[in-house]
């Protein structure tokens, strides 16, 4: 059994959010967000699951929800459930078409991220905001779509307001 | 999407306790435990995952503490993870094999069910028992060794201590 833990800070999360600029005046050994993840079989196995517990401090990058990288599966078929835990949130969610959209997340909800649906989380709170996660152990992470195109919406602070905006 | 909800009394639990005259002498419309269960796609989906939730009630037959059904899955290499919310409970696992081997469920415990190993759970507590689930939709399940042959390992109240004890 294997456990992981991964921490980004605002250094490790180059062009992610809309402001850029805005990214690299901040301070670049701050938590955006961590993530513990159980490992009990190895990466690739067909049948087997991980389990992962993820935290997103609260703030912005400009006025941009501190949030996580997001993906899709390497394996596209494969779904994954999130679940809130601590906080308030909103998981953005995109299919292979970029088509959008968001659910609302609290202690309590219960997320199904379907086959073919990149994912990301976005803390709106004020609080840490954490939530599970349960996905295949063959699923795999493949973050290069994310990387080169972003996701199509953007949660944005909008006088107070989480606002889903377009990407532009 | 679907949500599926079964609960299981006293009455629909026949042969599964050791002491089946004990269990035929109380009031059959007792509740031993609940499953709700989200089922976002259709079973035998790949890819795709279930997730549920399921509140064993405290309580024993003759001396043999509340539990449930338990099974194998019937695409057998297929794993499952639970995890303790509320109350104290036991796991029990047991192997192809028949080898048996228990793991001890409380508010925040995980517990990942690998492949090939059937899983049942029993309430150890004067409260309500309850805890999350999460296994592949593809899984399916398998009752009938465990209907044929029961689990290798029974939890018995021992003088006020749950036992794991060899299957008679």
């Amino acid at each position: 059994m294997h456990l992981m833990e991964s921490t980004k800070t605002i250094g490790q999360l180059a062009n992610m959010f809309a402001d850029e600029e805005a990214r690299q005046q901040m301070d670049q050994t701050q938590q955006v967000y961590r993530v513990q993840a159980h490992l009990p079989v190895a990466e690739g196995t067909t049948g087997g699951l991980f389990f992962g517990t993820t935290w997103i401090q609260p703030g912005t990058v400009g006025n941009e929800y501190f949030m996580t990288h997001g993906h899709f599966h390497q394996m596209a078929d494969r779904a994954e459930y999130y679940w809130g835990l601590k906080g308030t949130g909103v998981l953005i969610l995109m299919d292979e078409q970029r088509n959008g959209r968001a659910e609302y997340m609290y202690p309590g909800s219960l997320h199904y991220i379907p086959a073919y649906t990149a994912h990301r989380v976005a803390n709106i709170g004020d609080d840490v905001l954490s939530f599970g996660a349960c996905w295949p152990s063959d699923a795999g992470h493949d973050y290069e779509e994310i990387k080169d195109h972003g996701f199509s919406k953007r949660l944005i602070k909008r006088e107070g307001v989480p606002t889903l905006e377009n990407l532009k």
